[in-house]
């Protein structure tokens, strides 16, 4: 089993680790934004004025970026924590990775 | 039938408006976001690194943005185009509502 | 004197066309957020805690972007209207100029 | 003096934590945005043309994202980072902090 907050080199280490509780709240939240991606699909397909579809994409991209931030929050809470407490230069690799995905989150 | 870029009021005008040939382009590009929205699901319930998972997301949302580019080019194009063209006090509303929609873009 | 709603290509076209009243709005803005930018050095330079210097970060890129939003509503109620107003080719040329520029805003 | 990648309450338990080495860097590159905010102060006073304007608004936008990042990082690496080492209650605050702050940034 793949262990979310760990990387999957060593899924042994920690066979527990992995998305727990929040798990049920990020799948509802994704299941969500499914469903305003096809309220969008059928908002196009019957030439809903075009303004409103805009606002249904600003409302989609916005409940992305809290599962985004949801996963960014339990990766640190959980996984750079990990990596921290253990000491050594993974916690500094774990970090790094960190940025760069929070970079690429500000850039989309 | 309700036009996309005349405001539904007076959809008589011109009942051929609408999404014309970029409702297919929209369509495959909503699609194809909602296979990443579930592909995301499927990363979160397998426990997926979460690194990787955030990088899904940033792909989904700079897909989404796409979406929100091509209907705020056809909107201008056609709707803030046609409502300017026709000249009045409707052109100046147009215009206010396009930046309104812009800035709910940009802060989602 | 250059233009900002017009390419400055014929600037004699329309001699009187540039910032007008919003001129001043926006020089006071840029100023401000040039105060914020000073500060920001000062807190970095008195080793204030990161997390309140972020959030002034945070402020100065709200405030900017305000900016953006001021300028692209005066373009389209302005230079694009116009363009469209007087018909031709222009009018496309103008929508997807403003779409790109829209496009570097979302990606900012 | 403050500490910046420690809450200031308790300066005395690390006076020589600071920005260090990346100080410089920090404030060279917001002397960079306070040029970039003074050029685009002249460019609304001459008049240039309103989207050569934009295209350096997103770019003073882009350069302060990237001071974003950079006082991100070296929180994380220093004071998220040693709030975990010392462990207690501390790290989940940090870490909360943390993520709070991102989701400012975020919604910029």
């Amino acid at each position: 089993m793949h262990s979310r907050h760990r990387t999957p080199r060593n899924p042994e280490e920690d066979p527990m680790a992995g998305y727990h509780d929040d798990k049920d709240r990020l799948l509802r939240r994704l299941r969500r934004v499914e469903g305003q991606i096809r309220g969008l699909q059928r908002m196009v397909d019957t030439d809903t004025y075009c303004i409103d579809t805009l606002t249904q994409v600003s409302a989609a991209t916005k409940a992305l970026q809290s599962v985004a931030l949801q996963l960014l929050d339990s990766h640190l809470a959980h996984c750079v924590h990990d990596a921290i407490a253990a000491g050594g230069a993974e916690a500094d690799a774990k970090v790094a990775e960190a940025t760069q995905a929070i970079a690429r989150l500000m850039r989309a």
